[in-house]
Parts: C-alpha cells; sequence; structure tokens
C-alpha cells in the first residue's frame, strides 16, 4: 500500500491511498491522523472514493512528533572514508518545519551559501514501541519514504552539534508516500536503490542493504532511549557524494534541481529558491 | 503572572493562573494551549474559577513543539575551563517525552549508569516569530521556568551527537510554573540565581545574567532558523557543577533527591527512581 498526505483545493490536507494515478480519500486530514489509529492498515486498504480536488503533494506526515536522523550509516562510503564502522548510530534531530511536500521548492536562505543534499530512506512508525525486540521493531514499521535531508554545511559547523545546520525552515523534501515494507524487497530492511541528483546528474546513489544499522536496528536502538509514536519518522542516513566532500565543493544555487529517487518509494524533485533578503 | 499545567483527579490537565495556594482555572487543557492564542495574557489575567481537584504539576507546556537546547553558555563557567567564549550558541533538541512535572519522579534507565544533572533557565515562547529582531524576540518570551536537562553522559559520548544522552523519556522536570517577564529583575534578560542541588548539597549556582547568549539573543538566533512558535522551549543551558566534571565523577542513584530552583521562578524537586530491567 501507498500512503499519501494529499493538499486539497480548498486549503487543507487529506490522507490517501495512492492506486496508481487514483487518490483514494481515507476521510482523514493526513497520513499523521491515519497511523494514530490501531486499525489505520485496515482503514486505509477498505476506502474507495477518490479525493475531490488534489492539488499535489503534503510532506508524507506534515507534523511528525519526533523527526530523528542518523549520521554516517552506509557501509561502503564509512570504509571508502578509512573510518572504522561506528558501534553505535549517530542521532540528531530535526524539527517538522524543516518539512516540504516532494514538488514543493526548498528555500535557499540568505543565511548561508553552502546548502548541500543528503538522499535518505525514511523509516515511519507506525506502532508505539519502546525497548522493542527484533519482531516488535519491525511490526512497528507503517512503511518507507523518500526524504533528502538537506544541510546547510556553514551552520552546521559553526557548534559542535550538527542541529542548527540540518533543520531550516522549508529545507526537507518528504515523500511524495510511504510505501509498507510488504511491498517491498526485503521487507522491512528494504533493498531498495538510492539516487540523489543534481539538475539531472547523479551525485549520490546507494542500496539501502548497505545501511550500517539497519531500520529494524534503528527503531530497536532508538525506542531504547524514548517512546517510538505513530508518525515519528527516522532518516538513516546518507551515502557518500553529497557536495561538501567534493573537491571543489558544490552546492545547490538559485534555480538547481534536487531529485531524490528510491527505487520502488518513487521520487521527489524540488527546486531550490533563493529566499529574498529581508 | 505565574501560569502552569495542573493535572486534576480525573486524569486530564488545565492551564491554571497560580495565584499564592490558589490555582485559578482558565478553561483550557495546558499552557501549550493557552499560549496559542493570540489574547493568552488578557485571556489568563481575567480568570477567577479556581482549578476543581487539583492533583499537582504537569510538566509547564506538556507537549511543546520544540525543545532546543543549548550547549556550555554561562560565562564563568567557560573562562574557568580556559575556553574561549563562542561565537554561536550550541543548539541540539530533546524530545517532549523526556519531560516530567516539578515533582515527579525522574527515571534511572537499567541502561545508563551515568545520569547526571543539568540545572536551566527555560525560556518559553509567548508569539511566532521568524528572523526576529530586538524588540520583537524580547516581545516572543512569554516567560520563564525551571528545567533540569537531566543527562545520561554514556550516551551522550556515544558518538559526536549528544542527542541520545539528552532525551530519555521521563528525564526532564520542567516546572512547576512559568513566570512572565514582567514580574522579574531584568524582565526578559532576567538576572535571577540558579541552584542545581542532590540530596540536599548545593552542586551548581550561578547568576541568569551571565549567560553568553541571553534569552533574547538566543530567541533571535534559533528564529533565523525557523518559525519559534507558542509553546516551544529554549533551555538555555547550564553553568559549571555537574557530576560528571568532579573528581570522582558523581551521579544520580535510585532514591536522589534532585533539586532546581531559581530565584523567582520556585523550585522543581524529584526523586530519580531506578526502573526496573525487563
Amino acid at each position: 500500500m501507498k500512503l499519501a498526505t494529499i493538499r486539497t483545493a480548498d486549503g487543507r490536507t487529506r490522507a490517501a491511498r495512492v492506486e496508481g494515478e487514483t487518490l483514494i480519500d481515507l476521510g482523514l486530514a493526513d497520513v499523521g491522523e491515519l497511523l494514530a489509529r490501531p486499525d489505520w492498515a485496515e482503514h486505509a486498504a477498505r476506502a474507495e472514493e477518490p479525493v475531490a480536488g488534489s492539488a499535489g503533494y503534503a510532506p508524507v506526515v506534515p507534523r511528525p512528533g519526533k523527526i530523528v536522523c542518523v549520521g554516517l550509516n552506509y557501509r561502503n562510503h564509512i570504509l571508502e572514508m578509512g573510518r572504522e564502522l561506528p558501534q553505535y548510530p549517530t542521532l540528531f534531530a530535526k524539527y517538522p518545519e524543516a518539512l516540504v511536500g516532494a514538488y514543493d521548492e526548498i528555500r535557499l536562505p540568505p543565511e548561508s551559501d553552502q546548502v548541500d543534499w543528503e538522499a535518505e530512506l525514511a523509516i515511519v512508525i507506525g506502532r508505539s514501541v519502546r525497548r522493542a525486540g527484533e519482531d516488535e521493531a519491525a511490526a512497528a514499521i507503517a512503511g518507507f519514504a523518500v526524504l533528502n535531508d538537506v544541510t546547510m554545511r556553514d551552520w552546521q559547523y559553526r557548534s559542535p552539534m550538527w542541529l542548527q545546520g540540518k533543520t531550516w525552515e522549508g529545507s526537507t523534501p518528504f515523500g511524495p508516500y510511504l510505501v509498507t515494507p510488504d511491498e517491498l524487497p526485503g521487507g522491512s530492511r528494504p533493498a531498495l536503490t538510492l539516487t540523489g541528483s543534481v539538475d539531472g546528474e547523479v551525485v549520490q546513489q546507494a542500496d539501502t542493504s548497505d545501511l550500517v544499522f539497519d531500520p529494524v536496528a534503528l527503531v530497536r536502538y532508538v525506542s531504547t532511549i524514548l517512546t517510538l509514536a505513530p508518525g515519528d519518522v527516522i532518516a538513516s542516513g546518507t551515502p557518500g557524494g553529497v557536495g561538501h566532500a567534493r573537491k571543489p565543493a558544490r552546492y545547490l544555487t538559485d534555480g538547481s534541481v534536487l531529485a531524490t529517487e528510491i527505487t520502488g518509494l518513487g521520487r521527489s524533485e524540488v527546486k531550490a529558491v533563493a529566499e529574498p533578503v529581508t
């Protein structure tokens, strides 16, 4: 099943099941509200009426209670950098204000001139879990979606903590939709090809089965610390190929088109637009 | 004005104005809901009916949209450590699941044996602001409250990012209430004495006017990155005296009583209770 939050012509949103070109109305405001229902899967499966007046994709979950991001997590990239595989995941946060829909514009703020890309597989939680065991963690994953953890590198490195480079308003495309694990090769540990491109040129490519900490391991780890709740999101980290590591470094500029695609999960394509200096 | 979120005997909460020993019912579920009203100050000032069946303090704002924490921010402590004053604040996050009321228990999880204290002045936002100027930032501060950014040091230092040591469920007392700036010496840059103690022994003490980045500067800085919204919280950092820096190091243990007090803002006192290994 593919689930999305759809903007409607009246300025609101609706949770929808995506059936090819058709969007089925789930009678709820967004996927966050849907996942809060214990029967969300059955509820989503049995709806039949199309959404009236669709106006494009909002972030899959527009206001997650938590967005947990993971640092360096692709094996090949860590090894190619000459580092050892980490014993524990590196976690940091992003606030919901950062999220935009899969085909929205992202903002290049005048305060940064180092806006960089990080194509990622996002995990969306569908069930409350704390200190989850293996099976419980797998069952808590509602599905997977495309996310790009767009990062202001100059701000990321202003202080020892990355947060201030990671959570700029309107910077992070999330979607178009989530896909439930049963539809993906590898299920809750999906083996998918992740591709990031800028102006049509592929800049990042990796297999999501190359994660050091896979989605089930991440759910277990984070849920040790606190309860993961329906609608929460874990962004699982990015592979090599970011602009900051290139020589010379390369960043998004006004008009850049950033595409992020994961096989089976669709594609987001956002235009970077310079915010006016106010 | 003093504003609090009060638990009631029926298991719900109510926003209240604190008048000495009396709690005045503001007709809303909590302080977050109150602050979302543009007329919150007038609304809170004119209520008259006492809360029925009060059962103690919940976190001042039980579910802030964002909790932004600030790293090392006390001038004396930075200088005594031989460091230079930072050019930018160090920001990291905490999720709302961490919060408890001012007289609740805090949990010592079996996964950590380095649970430490960080007494802090918390800033509560009362108005949406983005890229706030000085006056706008000052006006966006609804008030100040006591918070203790209790930290699992072993988890904090597992990876380069501190988040996983900072957001354990049920670890962070917040309250008892917020006090509006007009009632405090120094107003939106309050000059108050912050004191942390463990089992009656003072372990941290500082003047909140010693902050490198004062509350107005923090609101300006964070609002550059994204919109600060009513109910959001900024925890402004802790002075010297944490247990991890002591020789030998000292941590909270089962039964430890952690008190956090700020002149004019009241006192929280929580007992640390070991969670059973499950």
